[in-house]
């Protein structure tokens, strides 16, 4: 099918979802269904659930087989992605490159050099050049991106707002250097900074300095906050929050989380405001007005 | 002894070194007392090393005990002091304080809700206030200040050198919110940023992380960076490197370490040479002007 015969098939074709580890790509590609589009997963073999992989359409894909995937997504007529899902960055020893990779290799190789948006965004250039348009999934599922406020009951102290701006403004900080979009701020402390670790590792070490005796604010102070790294490509790697997050805050003796509303993501809203519910955890949507105060 | 005989014996009087864990205390109160000072250890109970403790004149002191502190420098004829080694921030709870702690405890109580700097420069406050010359350990003893260039004969590379850069950007990016003075940063991906865990625990996260494939650059690149943060108070609490952040940079996989030259304390720069030489991995001290570069 040539650039023009794509065109014409795109706004009816399956959307096609690379699908990596975690459960936001099925809740991901629920809600696209139930707006009536079909789709195709990219099942990232090692990553993706089987067993949910298996609700849909889909094909087990492997990671350096750019020829193949420009094949089986012209058979299958999609033209629209989304990337979703945990994906670590493979070494490189670790693939094995088709044909149609290798070509475009050069131009991967040249991002990866810097961090994890270069990256990204290089691999976006080279699909759009193939004549994919890359889409955010909240594009294609915006009921995902969680909004501004209280999802459940319990409110943030003033001291919970004031570890709130401070977080946010270490993220901010940090925008520079493509590194984390979360930090745990108590009490006025910054008790971490995320890099490469992600947000569950981060809140692991909280609760294991706090065993040490090395967290200087005593049990049920402090904020985990996430927010995108200013300039981000917000089409991929958003911030994700999940019932898992409410787990890791409560074992890390944290007040509660707070996210930049309408560019974090949580699937299950359900899920995590039940499990807030349970551990006394505030979570709250902040929204751009808000925390420029 | 009032304010003014206090001064008049001050100059001959001998230092007070309060002491917390880790080796340097006792390297500087070596190098004072070659130059021909007297030094009365001030030895934390809990931190200091009774083993090398007990080397020196000195007394075992509580936290939260500055009336007794107070007393008994006096008695000791000493005025000026150095803060010195490890000591985790303790919890309140944990505290006993006696009348002359319960005194200045506002003041100290205000601070507790900034960072470290913000405790450290109270404390020294209420300590000038009580007639104490607060000395810089390097003021006392300047042979523990690392000069800049190679410690040992491994030299970075340039990729190493950009590394250097950027972990310098990211320590200074970070200096508004009092967290870390280190960074990992290989390849040009800032790995991890340093906030209450400390550089032994971040580089084992490096270790760690590495274990499971998340590390995106092969062993042997990568450098751990360590700076003061900007604005800090300097007397206390400067960088330091020892034998130990050699052995943990060698788990992490990475191929040195740099610091600010003339603001990094190494101890035992023969025995963290020798572990560098061992290890393969290059130390090297960064002065102010290349690190503009």
């Amino acid at each position: 099918m040539d650039q023009r015969g794509l065109e014409a098939a795109s706004s009816e074709g399956p959307l096609a979802i690379i699908c990596g580890g975690g459960t936001l790509p099925f809740a991901v590609a629920d809600a696209v269904q139930r707006r009536g589009r079909p789709v195709v997963l990219y099942a990232v073999r090692g990553w993706a659930a089987p067993e949910q992989v298996a609700r849909f359409r889909h094909h087990w894909a492997q990671l350096g087989q750019f020829g193949w995937f420009l094949r089986t997504t012209r058979k299958d007529g999609c033209r629209d992605l989304v990337f979703m899902g945990t994906l670590a960055r493979p070494r490189l020893g670790q693939l094995r490159f088709d044909l149609g990779t290798l070509r475009v290799l050069p131009r991967i190789m040249m991002a990866f050099r810097g961090g994890d948006n270069h990256m990204l965004s290089a691999f976006t250039r080279v699909l759009e050049e193939h004549g994919f348009r890359v889409l955010a999934p909240q594009a294609v599922a915006p009921d995902i991106l969680a909004p501004a406020g209280l999802l459940g009951t319990r409110q943030p102290s003033e001291r919970d707002r004031i570890d709130i701006a401070r977080g946010l403004a270490v993220i901010d900080a940090m925008a520079d250097f493509d590194v984390g979009q979360a930090a745990v701020v108590a009490n006025n402390h910054v008790l971490a900074v995320e890099a490469v670790e992600g947000t569950d590792q981060m809140l692991a070490r909280i609760a294991q300095l706090r065993a040490l005796g090395r967290v200087p604010v005593p049990p049920g102070v402090g904020v985990l906050v996430k927010a995108p790294k200013r300039g981000q490509d917000r089409r991929f790697d958003l911030p994700t929050i999940g019932p898992h997050t409410v787990a890791g805050v409560a074992c890390a003796g944290l007040a509660g989380i707070a996210f930049a509303a309408g560019e974090t993501i949580i699937a299950e809203p359900q899920e995590v405001a039940e499990a807030a519910a349970a551990a006394n955890i505030f979570v709250i949507g902040i929204g751009a007005k808000e925390a420029a105060l």
